[in-house]
């Protein structure tokens, strides 16, 4: 017997699912009981190079990729939609899915979760901080715990520019540039810096956490673009930081959330988070405060997820309805 | 149906787990599918006042335990014995085990994970950073990462006095009494600033990440109880700070392992843990380095972690033979 999976999209994080099913491959075929083939890599452009073995399909028809009836689809393209659709007739397939696409499962994730119910898993942990466990930590503690309030670093762009400004000194554009240069961030920074990659990411644990999501108009969604020299100067002159925070409380039955800089003082659990990471810092009513950090990007980190996600859901079915 | 626990010892912990019962009690029922019902709690002296209902069944015979035929045992006392062979004992009739004892878990853990496979689960989150879930995490990361490197603050009571002493100019015995009268520290605090505390948990991560433990003797075991004021000075002038570190690394196939006192400087992913909390900063070969940090004890916490535990094992049973 082998397990069957397809790799929809191979840009960086589809093409870091294949290098790991190919380098662990003797540590998965032991964990999951059986070896995992690819059996179809889904791709945009079929004239574009691509270093991979002759013996590997490659198609730009979905169809096709169905045709060879995948296991587990690992889905790292980016947008909603054809996306959602792909998903869709795939959970109706009885095939699981493990994505990475936050967009897609901020908007829909709720769909697809109630649709897989019973019947397949659906992995998500890649689309919120990358490889950092964040939703896996999450999901053990909400098993005794109450979690009342988080507050988050969720763009590694962000954090990485506002270092940068605060750590050395550097202009907002200087920073922006050399996180260009390093592959920190996009030729078009829009949605890192405007805060948009955080709000998704937020929502997506707003569901995980209350089962819902404030309404999104109702969220306030700042980036880190209109800081002024003179709010980065008081802060420094305080001992304090600012840091672009995703957070999320709720308040009487209400969620109250924002996306947006914020002043931290050193006694905060995110002040002392540099650089390109993401933390989260949550509450639980037993546990009290944790702070969980780590990459926020990363070709191999982001796949990791996505594979330890796909075991989860192999060794939980069907005793697990929901991964999450 | 009703789910029957037994919780062995009702110390800070014991009771703890009792209190999550009582409170949690619709939340749980709902995850478990099922009421957990207490059938009984094992206790030293029967004839000390406790606040509990007339209704629950206490009793210092275990063997009346066993009579009630508890689907999990919970389980916080102190001790290697008689624990072992209670658990033992339980596991050998289907019982499912949930433990916080770390003393016990560090020297039999792999002969009760070993007894229990394919039987029963055995959960051991407690033993290790009360509610913070490390163990947890790293399961998690193992599915697909190999974790080259641990270091990690695994005894608040250290961390505490080291913090007094670098933060506010305290002297040890100050720092020290300090703890002891807000609770952080035991009457006799030799297992926490002697370093076996951290060692015993220590082993169980070696256990966990590595399939094996280092032999105890080689490891060497140093308390935070001589560090010089000089040493302390030297520290503090340089922007460093000691933190009293146990790590594991893998090299070349051997185990190298240490519980002593470090210079960490600023970049490192422990300088900023101050007080009682607990701490792990870990490699994965994918995913990177990771930090995880939380409470290092207190008794809904350490309970919470128990109660995930069960609630983890109640779910997968029989789908993942072990917990960990």
């Amino acid at each position: 017997m082998t397990i069957k999976a397809a790799i929809l999209g191979f840009g960086t994080v589809g093409e870091g699912v294949y290098q790991i099913l190919q380098t662990k491959r003797d540590h998965l075929t032991k964990l999951a009981g059986a070896p995992i083939e690819l059996c179809g890599i889904l791709v945009d452009n079929l004239s574009k190079e691509r270093e991979l073995p002759h013996s590997v399909f490659v198609t730009d028809q979905y169809e096709q990729i169905l045709a060879q009836k995948p296991d587990v689809i690992f889905e790292a393209i980016v947008g909603e939609e054809p996306c959602f659709s792909y998903l869709t007739k795939a959970v109706d397939r009885h095939i699981h899915v493990v994505t990475a696409n936050k967009v897609m499962f901020a908007k829909y994730g709720t769909r697809l979760l109630e649709q897989a119910a019973q019947k397949v898993g659906i992995g998500y942990e890649a689309t919120t901080a990358s490889g950092t466990p964040i939703l896996g930590t999450i999901t053990r503690l909400l098993q005794a715990n109450s979690i009342t309030k988080i507050e988050a670093i969720l763009n590694g762009t962000s954090n990485y520019i506002l270092s940068s400004i605060q750590n050395e000194g550097k202009g907002f554009q200087e920073a922006l540039e050399e996180a260009q240069k390093r592959g920190f961030a996009e030729a078009d920074p829009t949605n890192d810096i405007k805060g948009y990659d955080a709000f998704y990411k937020l929502m997506i644990l707003s569901q995980l956490i209350y089962q819902s999501q404030p309404s999104w108009e109702s969220v306030p969604c700042e980036g880190i673009d209109h800081i002024t020299a003179d709010q980065f100067n008081d802060a420094q002159q305080q001992g304090n930081k600012i840091r672009h925070i995703a957070s999320i409380e709720e308040v009487n039955g209400e969620l109250h959330a924002s996306v947006k800089p914020q002043v931290l003082s050193p006694s905060h659990g995110l002040h002392s988070i540099d650089g390109v990471d993401n933390a989260i810092h949550l509450f639980g009513d037993l546990v009290g405060p944790l702070t969980l950090r780590g990459p926020g990007a990363g070709q191999l980190a982001t796949a990791s997820a996505m594979v330890e996600d796909f075991l989860y859901i192999w060794q939980s079915y069907p005793a697990k309805q929901l991964l999450y």
